[in-house]
């Protein structure tokens, strides 16, 4: 018989110990956490730690990992059943809403620091890079869909249109980290992105 | 009698500073940088370095004031004598050329690092706002001279429009930071970003 118990066992105790790990990211950011600082917030022993991740950067890395991957999926699967290739851009643009709001994704900070310090870094590099991608085909899939049913123009290649919201919203996540929330003025430059999607794309405002 | 001579002796020392400076940290980063690199790189004792400049931090602030000092100066020189707003915008945007190129500014990776392991910082903090403010500045004032002309639509506030300048070309830094150049496109999305402004500004294509 195979484990059967024990596997769902182990990875609801990694999941557990992820969710743990999110919330002192989010807290201290990525250089200021320590290994420690996550099995105190998550109650483990050090063993109880070490057995899921190696080190710090694993366990990071793990972390932004679930989160984009989780997110992928759910494209892919509103792809299916998408009425509306426009609603579906801006639920996976802003998260489930239809309409910007002035939350950033709380870990963008930590990312931001764990990716520009280890820039020299062959194996984060290598890591970045297939985050930006992936972040990338999300709203590449979507926008090259809506092109492809007539919902968009497709003046502009589906992809560039794509990069340059990775690069706004990078953007806007690098000066959200160093800046006071009232200075960056996320909502509106968000709405101001949404309407340049929308000149690009074609999409008539109603 | 005034020292005359002295004073322009101690400024050109200054420049000579920090341009050997600007070397070193475009070619180190800002973190891997030490004083001494940059006194072997200049030429020039410690006293020598450490009679213009505290620390590091102090170097690498005067660095980028002075060329964000040089910009907004130039800035409002032009202003004056713009017969188009839409040209002027361009090369403040892309540094004298009216089209954008693949280059991106050598020293924005270490100001991204700058920035990012400070932003916890009093210090380090304030100076940001004070470098974003006077860098949106720039971008906003041609906006305004241009849309009170009539040459650009008022449709969008231009405070907005110039906000979404910075924020495109912050991503674009910290993606060119930690991605091959291949892979961010930094051409392609510029001369996106031109057609967002054509759109959002009303300027015809010509």
């Amino acid at each position: 018989m195979a484990p059967r118990v024990s596997e769902e066992h182990l990875r609801q105790r990694r999941a557990d110990l992820l969710k743990a790990a999110v919330a002192v990211f989010m807290e201290r950011g990525y250089e200021r956490t320590t290994m420690k600082h996550v099995m105190e917030a998550a109650g483990v022993s050090r063993g109880g730690l070490y057995q899921y991740f190696a080190n710090k950067e694993d366990l990071f890395e793990a972390v932004l990992e679930e989160r984009l991957e989780d997110s992928a999926e759910e494209t892919d699967r509103m792809l299916e059943e998408a009425s509306s290739y426009w609603n579906l851009l801006l639920k996976v643009m802003f998260g489930g809403e239809t309409v910007p709001d002035a939350e950033m994704d709380p870990l963008a900070a930590s990312s931001l620091e764990f990716f520009i310090t280890g820039r020299n870094d062959e194996r984060r590099r290598i890591y970045g890079e297939k985050r930006y991608d992936l972040g990338l085909s999300i709203y590449r899939k979507v926008i090259e869909a809506g092109q492809a049913s007539g919902e968009f123009s497709d003046y502009y290649e589906g992809e560039l249109v794509a990069r340059s919201i990775v690069t706004f919203f990078d953007g806007l996540a690098l000066d959200h980290a160093i800046l006071p929330e009232e200075k960056v003025r996320v909502k509106d430059q968000s709405e101001m992105l949404v309407d340049y999607l929308k000149l690009a794309l074609g999409v008539s405002s109603s």
